[in-house]
């Protein structure tokens, strides 16, 4: 296999996995509701694709960086809410 | 920084993303409850993510294939439940 095969196989094997975390993250975006997902646990999660982007950045793999900088900014995103309901949001 | 100190950090992030992935996979697979999950898009999920494995084993990039590894057994595990649930379980 080609070194351009691989890398399509790696664009490949991103879209799907970043296509599955799409409508959950859509839905949560949209309806602000978090109330399903543990702060440690997205937390943790977020701190790790940060952390795998760094990685492709510092290896100079560009499947790896494109990947992880869509699911950091939902993360991110969904992590912001997720932060200001817990701890910003008065409970009625 | 060193390709032994990028390792190390792509080691770190796959432990985060692994880890965060862990308690809800292990519920699920606890208590075989699959109703929370979409079969499409757990499908899609788990076929990324045996991409990834197989991009990681042509780069012979041990950090990709040992997270995806991981990941992959859990999330065929849950897959198996999805489908068992969907397809074969009677409901009462």
């Amino acid at each position: 296999m080609s070194d351009y095969e691989i890398e399509i196989l790696g664009y490949v094997a991103a879209t799907l996995t970043t296509v599955s975390f799409l409508p959950q993250a859509i839905l949560t975006i949209r309806t602000r509701d978090t109330d399903g997902l543990s702060l440690s646990m997205y937390s943790t999660f977020t701190l790790g694709v940060l952390g795998w982007l760094i990685y492709g950045i510092l290896l100079k793999n560009n499947v790896i960086v494109i990947a992880n900088s869509v699911t950091l900014f939902l993360a991110t995103l969904i992590l912001s809410f997720k932060i200001y309901n817990t701890f910003c949001k008065k409970k009625i």
